[in-house]
């Protein structure tokens, strides 16, 4: 694959003169090439211009043309995966076979949104027929569906170079929407994300696609992402990463003269309630899996669990044996980057500081540059209940167990939490009938609530919901995978008593495309 | 039916003190009894306490009896619709016969909301099965609904003292949803509010309600308005209203350490498109038809059409024309408040100061205390184009007509509209086919378009959209009218692996509710 130029900002791909800036090998700490040249005022001025013109063209292709556009994109990353996966081993340590496991997962993503604008079900087209002879007055025919919102902001998470960033799961929903999406990529695979932007752009001009449908630019979030949020003609904002840059995001949104809506994915601790029964049954089991999960890709998943509520007994005391163990002999991993390295350490040194917490697996020594060690701290309930730091996220192979003296206990935590992507419960069925509580106040914290597994891992399907409460996300409303994503980006416009020439395909009355549709009130593929 | 004390704020009925506001009849400008006590800080933070309480309970109501008790509500309002709407007769000078319409359409809509919730498609239930021989890792068991999303605060309006108000449709649908409601009324009609809420607790006491389902809270905006907003236990917002005060509950509600929805419909211009094939078929009806819209209700309706486009022609000339002697010969009439009465008198004066725009029914002399006089302004598409403040929404029975040159003025003019509930059209099959332009422009500004009819007049159906990109509502992905009220006090929330005897009944392998769910893909029925 050939890399066009030393600046990608879309549109502009020579700049005369400034700065570069150079994405960083996590591994080595050594500088990989090419510099990148970071957008400027007028860079943002001239992308959001050019993706609200061709707003007005993509926003009304029919469904089949831009799902035919999304395969486009995924038969173009396949083509170029080797490349695309060896830059972004460079440019963050993620294994390539984890890798390759996330192109998969970007294409399928892209192919699943292709199948479900095709499918048409998402529109939420509904029909309620006129009727000219209703008494006192005559009644309209009224029709309705989902449209695009308009040029959408996405901003790539660090932690998926591929399936959440440029052709993640944001962009690949709005333009299946019908959004022109500028992207603003994560400092932390600069390569990769050119790579993945060049391709999104073949098959842009492939398609025949106005100039603008999709644009990129480098840059600092306090710089071009701010002066993308606040530019009138965005019209969204798709956003993974810290609670710090989300919440930033989502304040400048909600000070605009017309606010718009921000999806912030910030994180969460992912909470895991292991009852009695289940710790009776197969302590060990638990132990194991929960290892592998708070591990899993050196601990950097937003759906990482970093906290795990146990009740004390013997099967409680062998459970935390055992993952003492796995964890102490967890050999140290490289971080996406070094400042992600940094962060982790300063937040066990945090917890460490913290009276009543102590850290299980201390003293393992320097796990080298770049690279951090997998971490077991535990404390008390009542230390827990008393501590509000012990709730904030440390991103990386960390975990707190905290031993509680009852399930009373574990109630009162659980109503403590904060909002959640995830809240996870082992039990048999006689510990879930019996804690019917406990997954009522969880079903209030989560977005997804999970029974004898673990929260990692994310399926890619309807059902999915990747999202919860604030803080886990600006907007509990919504989930950034799966589906539903796609509705983020969406409003519904009413058309009454249109001539059917005049309707969109989606509510002409022979329903020519035959989508399901709510017609008089009842759910038919048929006219 | 019995009013019981002075005082009603849910739950407390007396006060030992204080100030106490009464209702005013705007006809005749004379307070009218009882006098009520605003509520105190203490008042508010009970009532939410309350609300959070019964959350836990009524959260977790089955469909059929939140239904049975959306129903009793809307039997009490007809069990008692005559005191009622003699009371709202003299707090808010609208007729009988309006009166009498708006409580079939409130019943209507409590009904409407009885059914969703029974057939329970709105519930978005989703099941994605899992297959644990997938490669290479097991696929889950993933399922999803919707679930509500605590106490709701409710702000009603003046214009509807029952359609929009204490049982409105926002504390239907968000009590169809599953959310405790606090409802603050508008001073505009005190005593009505305190009637319907009085019926809505004692629907909640024969339901054995959990305490705190329903409360009601008099008082300012600034104080209880913005307490309510603010408070941690509140987890969204329905507003009906001015755009300041709007605007106001969303500074709030985002500032919040957790934000949190705000669902304001702020008003509208609601501009119609008046094309050269139809003022040449029927200048005459539009005129009529357009009459009726601007002065029904004395204007007070959000839909009320403030903004007329027409290409200069003789046949748009014979239609001014005919407009101007329909509103000139229109007797004033009493609008709701004095407030409204003097704001809407200023915007008229505001209007007729503006150069190259003319009131063509000026000077027709003092309608008298309370009322409004119909007034038709003139002005030509250079002069809107160049004075935002004719953007402006005047709320009352008048209408500014813009004298456009071409079809191009038009479209130049819609491009610079702002978010609108409605947007309409009047043309021939012709003008319509010649106007794509037009069309697309004004999908992006409205929630619903409105093609050879009148905005006024907001059926109740599945299909409404009354919603419209900010600054017609805050949020323009909603509706405040139609069964799509109710996902906005939802989110969905995602099982994993759950037995199924854990899951709630709409997720549950059997669909023992038999309602229509999304399973592997494909919508159906059964099971």
């Amino acid at each position: 694959m050939k890399l066009e130029g030393l600046s990608f900002v879309g549109f502009s791909r020579a700049k005369p003169a400034g700065k570069t800036v150079s994405a960083i090998n996590p591994a080595t700490g050594a500088a990989l090439e090419p510099g990148y040249f970071w957008a400027t005022a007028d860079d943002v001025e001239r992308a959001v211009q050019l993706a609200a013109n061709a707003f007005q063209e993509y926003g009304r292709w029919p469904a089949k043309r831009r799902a035919a556009f999304l395969r486009r994109i995924a038969e173009l990353i396949e083509a170029n995966a080797t490349a695309i996966q060896e830059r972004a081993n460079q440019e963050t340590a993620l294994p390539l076979a984890r890798l390759q496991g996330e192109t998969a997962r970007t294409c399928g993503q892209l192919r699943l949104f292709a199948s479900l604008i095709e499918e048409g079900w998402w529109l939420d087209a509904r029909i309620d027929r006129g009727d000219p002879n209703r008494k006192p007055l005559p009644k309209p025919d009224l029709r309705s569906m989902l449209v695009p919102l308009g040029p959408v902001a996405v901003f790539s998470s660090s932690n998926f170079p591929l399936a959440f960033s440029v052709a993640g799961g944001d962009t690949a929903s709005a333009l299946a929407a019908g959004c022109p999406v500028i992207v603003k990529p994560h400092q932390g695979h600069l390569g990769t994300s050119e790579m993945v932007a060049t391709l999104i752009q073949q098959a842009a001009r492939e398609a025949n696609a106005p100039e603008g449908v999709f644009s990129m630019l480098y840059g600092a979030g306090r710089e071009v992402g701010i002066a993308l949020v606040k530019h009138p003609l965005i019209k969204a904002v798709g956003f993974t990463g810290s609670r710090a840059g989300g919440r930033a995001l989502m304040d400048a949104a909600a000070a605009r003269p017309e606010p718009i809506p921000v999806y912030a994915e910030m994180g969460s601790i992912n909470p895991v309630f292991i009852l009695p029964g289940a710790l009776q049954q197969d302590a060990e089991a638990i132990a194991n899996g929960l290892h592998a999960s708070v591990t899993l890709g050196v601990g950097q998943f937003c759906t990482n669990p970093g906290l795990v509520f146990v009740e004390r007994s013997a099967d409680a005391d062998a459970f935390l044996q055992k993952l003492q163990s796995l964890i102490s002999s967890t050999p140290p991993g490289t971080m996406l980057t070094a400042d992600l390295c940094a962060s982790y350490r300063s937040g066990l040194e945090k917890f460490a500081r913290i009276p009543g917490v102590r850290c299980s697996t201390a003293g393992n020594g320097d796990p080298g540059a770049g690279k951090a060690s997998a971490a077991l701290f535990v404390t008390d309930v009542k230390t827990f209940l008393a501590t509000p730091d012990l709730m904030e996220e440390v991103f990386g192979p960390s975990t707190l167990v905290v031993q509680c003296e009852s399930r009373a206990d574990m109630l009162k935590a659980a109503e403590k939490l904060e909002g959640q992507l995830t809240a996870t419960v082992h039990g048999t069925p006689q510990d879930l009938d019996a804690s019917s509580g406990l997954l009522a106040v969880l079903t209030t914290k989560a977005g997804r609530l999970v029974c004898n597994g673990f929260p990692t891992g994310v399926e890619v399907c309807h059902a999915m919901t990747h999202g919860g409460p604030y803080p886990a996300t600006s907007d509990g409303r919504s989930t950034s995978v799966g589906t539903r994503a796609i509705e983020r980006f969406a409003r519904p416009v009413c058309y009454q008593n249109f001539p059917d020439a005049a309707l969109p395909d989606e509510l002409k009355e022979s329903n020519p495309l035959g989508i399901w549709r709510l017609v008089d009130g009842k759910l038919t593929n048929k006219s």
